[in-house]
């Protein structure tokens, strides 16, 4: 009886420390993303657009191949649609 | 002309750079992202389900009254829907 009180214990104590484990993570997570917000906030203050920024991030972190690929057939459909620039 | 040419390229040197802090900082919110999906496989491995697991660290996020409230509604629309536990 009292094993059984320690083992649901310790299973307690371990799920207990898995959650403030991932707790920790997730803030330190948090803090990061208003880092990252920041640091747009502060390229607007500059004059740089955000909206703008966040697909230059995403277009770099593309294969330069697929990226290539993406610019071609942006630029097809929108001739076909009549928005070619 | 070499001082809009200056002007050009220290408006360009200042986007990389408000580009690659921000590429650090969405690095380094990877490395989380994964230090926590890795706790919460370490966690199921330990015979822990990480979906219920996540359910708990929302809950722990959330207001007490809050949660309350929830609790109470979800479990009279269970009744009222016969999934009543």
């Amino acid at each position: 009886m009292a094993e059984n009180g320690d083992t649901k214990t310790a299973t307690s104590d371990q799920l207990r420390q898995y959650i403030e484990r991932i707790e920790r993570l997730e803030e330190e997570k948090r803090a990061l993303m208003a880092d990252i917000r920041d640091v747009y906030s502060e390229a607007k203050g500059t004059g740089f657009e955000p909206k703008i920024m966040r697909r230059i991030v995403k277009m770099r972190a593309m294969d330069k191949d697929l990226l290539s690929e993406e610019d071609f057939l942006i630029s097809s459909y929108r001739q076909a649609v009549g928005l070619g620039e």
